[in-house]
């Protein structure tokens, strides 16, 4: 039972949570359950009541705006969701006797969709019975509204049954103007309900950018009617209609996100090539690719023909998607072919271009010229950067903040998604501290002491200002439709609050804190980041009760960066073993090391290791019940190292504490033959997982004397 | 951890879910995981993988049927979703070479949508790599399909990792042609998609009528466009629209099951009234009730107008539902306003009507008319039930078997609920016990040892098929359509075995055992009854960990039957507190009670407590780890009583474990103290819940010696 660490006294609190009497301070802005943490938050005492007379009011020029008349109705029914109050449609005789007043001082500067840049800031002030919310423009409305609902909380003993919201002030803006996920479903297939609760998640965290990796070598997702035989052969079956396009661009508007389309140009496209084998630069015939990688099938830039079809494409998909941006991809384009094939080589030649960079330079400008004919702005990866192409076009780097910084002195806007890739597994900490203006903890100079390249500190005010903001990205190939909510969530709410929040709000436990609330509260809505994967751990578990399956679960973590991709996947891989059913990052693990770390500093006749030995006791006692079920079940055999490395982690940091405790020293040679058990798991993966405790048991080990 | 006494081996393993290499005896019907059990089924040696190049083909005359198709398309995406494996559509050459054939043999005698009394009844055989498939009509196609869906099962070792079907021969066809739910939507409002939810699981458990309850005194829940004030002013907002209900009525039929609509008539009528008052006995005005219970407000059956208004209305439904019958209600009229009011007793004295019941069968005679004259045939609850009604109509009993039985001998076909309502949050082996052709064991005679009236021996065979069958009938005060899922999953699963399956069929440890796999099964079709409760058990645990709370839930249940209507809840009431958050019926404890009477038919000697120990250990960590959070939880401080209860029934119980296990007698008075300790809690409520275990842990305090 891992509740042993998580009582509520040991848990990281929220002191806003406990009621008010207990506490002898003042609340913080970080007491409270916010996430991305507004710019300026004051606390003072008192709250407002959410009852069943919550009622909601919206004034003043902006408010007819179609997006704040929705907002304001999903406020109510959702108010309603988060308490379970029944809430029916109420007639409010004034605006001002309203629950919440909402006020939009004034109407967008043009129709919706938004456009990059658009005002989003608000206020909001809680007191006298009321929840006021000011927005200059519509998008603050949307804003805000995420605020209040994310400040309605459960009353505490002994103020009455229900719920209210805290006497607070805020005045919130963003710091950057792009704030987005770019998501991958041409690997897998992430079908349009999958996109809706997505975009819930992001309007709910103020993210404003979905970036929609719409093509790739592996499925062509899009319904064309000009050239239909790129869904027809291009998608196995899994594409999204125009219609559903239309919905979900709509649905995305009255949430104020933005919805960029990337078609990926010119490599990472065999996934046209099976319907139109003409714009590959090979004869073909193609097929979609199963495997994954940086694939050699390549468009044809030498033939006016793919520059046809390409305006002609471009034509029919700016008609679906109204933002001012395009995505061309532009990355990772395999030379091999442009390098050997005799006419592209002789295009090249008489073109006077030096290599297949230049000849992708080549590429990238007709395809600006489409790009802007059909009044769109040109974006694209790292490699479509070149002095040739003009000022509109936006960089999207996946190398590092160097480049865009780059970039910036040459003129050109960037948006960072290098530190944000959410498939590589890594914790939401690590994204975190990734920050477009910041030079990168993993940066290593070529010798020691050399600067980072270009600290952003020489860019000029407005050089600074082409760095929009940055984009998290889940790529697919590991991941499907049924986990995809937890492989986004919650560590995107962690990059959200980065984009968002002031420059300076990097404290990492207080992130956490927030974030474990609010990946909670993002269940409201519908996302299944919980629910999805204690399915998918019950199907493992077949017949047999998943109670110990679950706890086990909470000890491991999946492999990071690429090492899972050794396995070689394909399409057909079923994604359904046990490392497919845990989360990215273990908050358990997390609160474990955490509670180790301040064991250890602690004075030995202060401490108590109770808390500790009851959650590896917990994790013990898992590991051992599952082995039936790990010998039985033909997708758990596999799992049976691990089950090992966490019965040996949990007996060495149990023995561990028994000598720490007591005043008996070990055995000899204890330490040494434990420091080597303990060692071979720290830091270092056992199949495809690893155990984020191992390090903390590791010190508990060393700390034997 | 309650996963301590439902470890593999003594859990009720469904034998099948182990390796075939385990098993020393063949396999039976009842080992396989299939709800409701089919009418004869016998298992072979062997299996049909379950793998990538799953496909489906379906040839026969009535394999063009749209139904079929549909079903045909689902099986491919439910197997992939059931085991995770990536299915993507598969062109199959030769029909013969598909791993599922089906073959329906002739169209459906009719267009869509069904009839009673449309052949279900099919057939499967496993062999040789391929599962066939047979149906007679389209209908026993779809219920085959879900058959073979229960039957994909996850392999165990050694056998390879993966997925399959066992050999089997089925040959299948239902006991009961009307099998249904009736769903109230009055009371609570469940939205379209919890309706679609609910339909599926219909489908799967082969229930193939949605009664759907769409008026009562709290709301009227669909849209008229004749009479558009009935939704205006009767559903604070909360109806379904028209397009809804034919977007409804198609889901339906795709997947066979019929839609019967109600509208409750002349009482539980009060929501017609605040848009129409001239509808109603009195002048008015009326409004929406908020509370509940039998109520004075009932249409005025002496008005022409009242006939006018209600033809114009049935007129107008019937374009919307075309299923044959249709529901009028009738059930409990108040006759205060009818028996004091003089223009009604002028009409009663004029028409020769002794009495209110006389009055109703007038109105029930007019009523007929209108209804016959727009096409259907009419349905009515027993008090519809009257001489001059012709034997067209059927007959729901809400009062018992006897009274069908009775109307059968008259010429009425009838229908079976009582015994069935799922609101009463009995368990699902209570329902399970109820036949509609046996007397119900709750059956108490006036006299001792006088006969049950009417035994249905006594009946034709002609008057025995006037009984059609049953259904389950939720009604909604105290649910909402946040728990609506895990009010009707699974109990409503056993209770559709009762109506399909054999009469034979009531061995109520296999029916547990099944229900148990196939209530997780059904979550793979969206359904919520486990994620949804969750999540309300974290909204009240707020900021802490939710997990002891999650275990302590599993040793409650709701109290039953009307005991909580004492509260005296209204429409405003929230339903958010623990006793929402909890399922009906305590698997665990069920287990627990199982493992108890084992325990003490053992002889001492090769017994052992250490299961029963570890889960009330279990239990009683729990309770006393989330005492501060009841604590300090506005809505969670009312349940500290229960909290005390469980901690005294789990200590009494490990207490007397201790004695039972070793050779030591208790100290004097122990077992008085004791007993007396647990007999407060045993049948008897605390607050809005039962204590499951009370009686187990009372036997256990009483065999001390």
């Amino acid at each position: 039972m891992i509740s042993a660490i998580i009582n509520i006294h040991q848990m990281p609190v929220i002191r806003y949570l406990l009621t008010a009497a207990l506490l002898a301070t003042p609340l913080l802005a970080t007491d409270l359950p916010l996430m991305p943490l507004p710019a300026h938050v004051t606390v003072q005492a008192g709250t407002v009541a959410i009852d069943s007379q919550f009622s909601v009011s919206a004034s003043g020029p902006g408010a007819t705006d179609p997006r704040v008349q929705f907002a304001a109705a999903q406020l109510s029914k959702r108010v309603a969701r988060q308490t379970g109050i029944p809430l029916f449609p109420k007639a409010v005789t004034k605006p001002e006797d309203a629950t919440v007043i909402i006020q939009v001082n004034h109407r967008a500067a043009h129709e919706p969709p938004q456009r990059l840049g658009d005002n989003e800031s608000y206020s909001v002030s809680v007191a006298d019975g009321h929840i006021r919310l000011t927005a200059e423009e519509p998008l603050g409305a949307l804003r805000g509204i995420e605020t209040i609902l994310q400040l309605v909380q459960q009353n505490h003993s002994p103020d009455p049954a229900g719920f209210s919201v805290p006497a607070v002030t805020i005045q919130d803006s963003p710091r950057f103007p792009w704030r987005g996920l770019s998501l991958d479903v041409s690997r897998h297939f992430i079908p349009a309900d999958g996109i809706k609760r997505t975009l819930d998640g992001l309007a709910a965290v103020k993210l404003n950018v979905f970036h929609w990796h719409l093509s790739d070598d592996q499925g062509f997702r899009i319904e064309s009617k000009k050239y239909p035989r790129l869904q027809e052969l291009g998608s196995d079956g899994l594409f999204y209609t125009q219609d559903e396009v239309r919905e979900i661009v709509a649905y995305a508007t009255m949430r104020g996100i933005r919805v960029v389309p990337e078609f990926d140009m010119p490599g990472h496209s065999t996934s046209w090539l099976p319907g139109y084998p003409e714009l590959g630069s090979s004869e073909g015939p193609y097929e979609i690719v199963r495997g994954s990688g940086v694939l050699p099938a390549v468009m044809d830039p030498t033939k006016e023909s793919t520059y046809q079809f390409l305006s002609n494409f471009v034509g029919e998909m700016v008609t679906l998607f109204p933002d001012e941006y395009f995505h061309i991809g532009g990355d990772e384009v395999n030379p091999k072919q442009w390098n050997t094939f005799p006419h592209i080589q002789a295009f090249m030649a008489e073109h006077k271009l030096a290599n297949a960079a230049a000849l992708q330079a080549y590429f990238n400008q007709r395809l600006l010229k489409i790009v802007t004919a059909h009044g769109k702005r040109m974006e694209g990866w790292d490699e479509i950067l070149h002095p040739d192409l003009p000022k509109t076009i936006v960089i999207q780097s996946w190398r590092s903040q160097m480049s865009l910084w780059q970039a910036a002195r040459e003129g050109y806007q960037g948006v960072l998604s290098a530190g944000y890739y959410l498939d590589l597994m890594y914790p939401a900490s690590t994204h975190y501290l990734v920050d477009p203006m910041k030079v990168p903890l993993t940066f290593k100079p070529k010798k020691p002491g050399d600067p980072a390249p270009g600290s952003p500190a020489d860019l000029t005010p407005d050089q600074a200002k082409l760095i929009l903001g940055g984009e998290a990205a889940m790529w697919e190939e590991l991941a499907t439709a049924e986990d995809i909510d937890a492989k986004l969530w919650p560590r995107l709410a962690a990059i959200a609050e980065r984009f968002w929040s002031p420059e300076s709000v990097t404290d990492i436990p207080s992130m956490y804190q927030r974030l474990d609330v609010v990946n909670r509260w993002l269940e409201w809505l519908g996302l299944q980041q919980r629910s999805n994967l204690e399915l998918m751990r019950q199907r493992l578990a077949g017949d047999a009760a998943v109670g110990s399956l679950d706890t086990f679960s909470t000890v491991l973590e999946p492999v990071k960066g690429y090492v899972r991709h050794r396995h070689k996947y394909t399409s057909f891989s079923p994604f359904n073993h046990l490392v497919d059913s845990i989360p990215p990052e273990s908050e358990q693990a997390r609160r474990f090391r955490v509670a180790v770390d301040q064991y250890l500093a602690m004075d030995k006749s202060t401490r108590s290791s109770a808390n500790l030995r009851a959650t590896l006791s917990d994790w013990a006692n898992a590991a051992q019940r599952i082995r039936p079920l790990l010998q039985s079940n033909s997708l758990l055999t596999e799992d049976l190292p691990v089950d090992d490395a966490v019965t040996t982690l949990c007996a060495a940091a149990l023995d561990a504490l028994k000598y720490l405790d007591s005043a008996t020293p070990p055995p000899a040679n204890w330490k040494q033959s434990q420091a080597s058990n303990v060692a071979q798991y720290d830091n270092k993966p056992v199949g495809d997982f690893v155990i984020p405790i191992a390090s903390a048991v590791h010190s508990l080990v060393n700390a034997v004397q």
